[in-house]
């Protein structure tokens, strides 16, 4: 690099320091010490080795850059500033109401894929990326991680540093921006780079520690990681927070909040630049064709068949696989419980094993859809708890999804508790946007396997563990939103809403009612969220009394679904809850069924008591 | 060792394989591979070098022995078999129902201290048991962690490694059973120990790589970590799943099953024994003694001051842990802004600090309160959805902890939804047992961090981020499970129920209204779980509408709360949520709150038309 080159990088490095603060000034609050300490690197990134058409952001080439520490908005809203992608009346937008500009970087701006903010996703998320780039895009694009030095104390990091590793992803380079001071204080490390370094080493890593304000050293290291082949690469970065304004330098109590004086900070950086930059476009490229035969052949099952929907999900998915080649299922270590192995035998090219790293899974998928492909995720319903965090930002990201949580329920049996998800409705529901599936038989699961991979947003599907008759015939549909009536009379005392197994358990009740001479409606409430709220209207205007049952603990699933769609000051109909309020201990599927009074014969028992007590009837 | 003593321990190594094999035979299901592999292991740390007085598990001075790898369930029944801790009978009672040999263990049996079954929860939980040995109890007992290999995929474990390495825990000891074969196949390092031993050395601990089943290697390993001091201890044992019968023995293809011929493999591994051990009780030790005034001195604030209830929950702990040795804080590197870093500076030895690691922060409390302290974990309510798996299996524990959950909701204002707290109540009253509070002032808040510190179970307090005014005296009293009539008159045509930020809208909407000649109702829901169902419906009697408003995600908060007491089929009145549906971008926080519909403004808005429409009034 020559001098000329160092002096322009120097002065660029102090131009996004300048931006930083004007932006934070202007806004009265955000990171700018944070933007700060990142300056050079990211003055060196722009200039010289990002691949980045900020006229086609969807240009398939394109390198990606993940700002992991997005609190620094500030820096990479300068180097917008920088690249000509925004103008400086826009940059002094920053975080106004109305802005796309906001305080943590988000999808609606166009260069940006996922949103952050919740530290410790960057990186986790660019393994998703550097995969897809690597296996299913095939292009030599860079994913560009430019992470904090606190964030490194989460493990969804070392989720993904393993993975990283393990697949040899020389195509992600992480930048760790070691400035020493977190939120409240000093970091674990300081400014130890070699403790960042030696951890990325044992896990496979190349690394590379550099001054993160030496223009030469940083550029170097940039040179240096994109000639490594078969490890991604780290570029660890001593750094000072608050770097080029002496009053905020390397000092605590300086985070997240704007310059104290901003005038003096750029006159002190050596005043406003406006310097721009041409950053280097990527060569063509052309993501690899991706196979499928178009139409999709969903399996089918006759009425009467047992079947686990898990086992049905199995083989939806692969045949949802062999009608489109953006299908990518990725699962956590437990692919011969969630069948999610099914897909694995058929398009191995397209099944991503994630281990036991839950948030790792849940990151992978938001990668690989911010780079266009459709995935599903896989693990337990208990376990994807794990990854509540990345579905809650997944969701900001604007993410298009699906999640597959298997053994739900009490209903699984003699594992006990550890391994129940009684908790996911309430999880997925809360999710904005969110699309919440509850199936009961073979070829429902199919029909919403297909329904859901032409959804948005955030798409969940609950699985039973344990076979259930198949009920309904193969060409029945279920639209997302519908529901299903499955038994009905002029002289139904109330609707019982079962989904799942309680909707085989709600039958059997009115089964054994039916034999009392007591008639129930049924209602299958497949779709939690989006709920048929005009269904249950009609139950309600018919019945007078909803009763949900529900293999999941009170709070936030069917029962709340419910609740909800009488939500708008409409009169409501008398309600009942059935669901999990005992803590399991082991037993048989039937006995715990029992025990958390939600089997048929405790349900028919429900209704008769309140046709006893006149409640209905 | 002496050759007699290497047999006898051979010999108990078998012994505790048939036992295992013969549980889950009995059981019909059960995890008898994934207990031989461990077998050896657990026969030697058994006999020669825990410490631990099965007659009394409270005892201070026994060390702690956490099974993470729970599915091998069958060798810790085993283990206390041969310790005479249970008999054989109920040995075979293994995952029945009633039994307290479940699937997974649990504090049911009391030598176990905190429920396992997900995976990569051990290790944070005993570095929670061994920060509390080193810095509370102050006695030298040692925390056994028995993990498995695939688990050492999860980040939790990495977060650990992390906390256990910078706090010098020697007191830790992790046995890493390196049996090759995951749930579905070969986990990513195999029988590579140095891969283990690398990581973790590089987070700064000792490690032996030793082989799994040679009786005199394990021996000299619980040696050497027992003698290593500065640094946690990891034995990374190579063995063989299944180990001692051929037929299974490093199979694919066998994890969770009993095995096919239990007759046959009890043969091989040479018969039935019933050898008992002895195992060494622990010294005398004694508590160290807890500091407390033992009369607790809450802050008190004027009426009308403003105050967020963050700062008041800072100073409310703060006088809590005066008053009470036993209270201990931990917080995710941002106890400037949860105000946890008030009890850090009246009370620095009982403060832990966690960085950015909210999984090890959740379990570091599970373990510290399964050492009898009273834990309150604190970090911003949106992050703490990254513990939600430790929450929900901090339940299943029997657990007793306070967590606290700053920053909630659109109201934190320009920071955008990343850090906005909206999914918190969904996720937390969901939880087991839970207690869900949120208060709206300072004194309220007080009182409530006294209230829950004398709850059971999960206890959860949900605070803000902006000032507020102080509505109540500070000898005002909050029970749990209460709420306050705030405004209340004969012709209330609803009744407004808000918590936090929107009791203070639903009270500006009440002004607004009185202005216009409309009157209503206005209860603070302060209590969400469990929820003063008689306050609703006295408030459904008078006024027959209730609305809702809450800075939250429609799914699982107050509606819910609201509409779940009127679960059980009494008449219902009409129902209206008000509640966060739109993705805030950045605002101020009264922008966000008008955006979101849950302002005062918008709130009198609504409930005009409810007039207007005749739906109330």
């Amino acid at each position: 690099m020559s001098e000329t080159d160092t002096a322009e990088l120097t002065e660029l490095g102090r131009q996004l320091r300048v931006d930083a603060v004007r932006a934070a000034d202007a806004a009265g609050s955000g990171h700018p010490t944070s933007s700060m300490s990142a300056a050079d690197l990211a003055a060196v990134l722009l200039s010289r080795h990002l691949r980045y058409d900020f006229g086609h952001p969807d240009s398939p080439g394109n390198d990606r850059f993940v700002l992991s520490k997005g609190h620094a908005s500030p820096l990479l809203y300068a180097m917008y500033l920088a690249a000509g992608a925004v103008d400086d009346d826009e940059l002094l937008t920053f975080r106004k109401k109305g802005s796309r500009l906001e305080g943590h970087p988000t999808p609606r701006i166009p260069w940006v894929d996922v949103a952050t903010g919740s530290l410790g996703q960057g990186l986790p998320i660019g393994v998703g990326m550097a995969l897809a780039g690597k296996h299913l895009d095939r292009i030599p694009y860079r994913v560009w991680v430019l992470s904090g030095d606190s964030e490194m104390a989460e493990g969804s990091v070392w989720e993904a540093a393993e993975h990283a590793g393990f697949e040899g992803l020389d195509n992600l380079t992480l930048i760790v921006d070691v400035n020493r001071l977190g939120q409240r204080g000093p970091t674990r490390h300081q400014r130890d780079l070699e403790a960042y370094g030696r951890r990325l080493r044992a896990f496979g890593w190349h690394t590379v520690e550099i001054d993160g304000h030496d223009i030469e050293a940083i550029d170097s290291a940039y040179e240096e990681v994109r000639a490594v082949t078969g490890r991604p690469t780290a570029i660890i970065a001593g750094t000072r927070k608050g770097s080029g304004v002496a009053d905020v330098e390397d000092r605590e109590g300086m985070h997240g909040k704007p310059l104290p004086d901003a005038a003096a900070a750029i006159e002190e950086l050596g005043g406003r630049r406006t310097a721009r930059v041409d950053v280097h476009k990527p060569p063509e490229a052309t993501v690899a064709a991706v196979s499928g035969l178009g139409r999709l052949s969903l399996p089918r099952w006759e009425k009467g068949e047992e079947v686990a929907t898990r086992n049905a999900f199995g083989e939806a998915v692969t045949a949802l696989g062999s009608a489109r080649g953006d299908v990518v299922v990725l699962d956590g270590e437990v692919g011969d419980s969630t069948r999610a192995e099914f897909f694995s035998k058929e398009h191995p090219g397209r099944y991503f094993e994630c281990y036991i790293a839950e948030q790792q899974l849940a990151a992978a998928a938001v990668g690989m859809q911010a780079r266009g492909y459709l995935p599903f995720a896989c693990s337990f319903a208990s376990f994807l708890t794990r990854a509540h965090d990345f579905f809650r930002m997944a969701a900001i990201s604007g993410a298009d999804m699906n999640v597959v949580g298997s053994h739900v329920g009490v209903a699984i049996g003699q594992d006990g508790p550890s391994q129940m998800g009684v908790e996911d409705l309430a999880m997925f529901r809360s999710v904005h946007g969110s699309t919440v599936l509850y199936p009961s038989d073979a070829n429902q699961t199919a029909k919403l396997v297909a329904a859901m991979a032409g959804a948005e947003g955030i798409r969940y599907l609950r699985t039973n563990r344990g076979e259930s008759p198949v009920i309904y015939g193969p060409d029945e549909e279920f639209p997302i939103g519908g529901s299903k009536v499955l038994r009905s009379g002029a002289d139904d005392v109330v609707t019982l809403i079962g989904a799942g197994q309680t909707l085989h358990e709600c039958l059997g009740a009115a089964d054994i009612l039916a034999q009392e001479g007591i008639t129930v409606r049924v209602v299958d409430l497949y779709s939690v969220k989006p709920v048929d709220a005009e269904a249950l209207r009609t139950a309600a205007d018919l019945t007078g009394c909803l009763v949900t049952v529900e293999d999941h603990h009170p709070e936030g699933g069917l029962g709340d679904a419910v609740a909800e769609a009488f939500s708008d000051g409409r009169p409501v109909p008398r309600l009942v809850r059935l669901a999990v309020t005992n803590m399991p201990g082991s037993a048989s599927p039937e006995e715990q069924l029992n025990a958390a009074g939600i089997d048929a014969a405790t349900v028919a028992a429900a209704v008769r008591l309140l046709v006893e007590e006149a409640v209905v009837g």
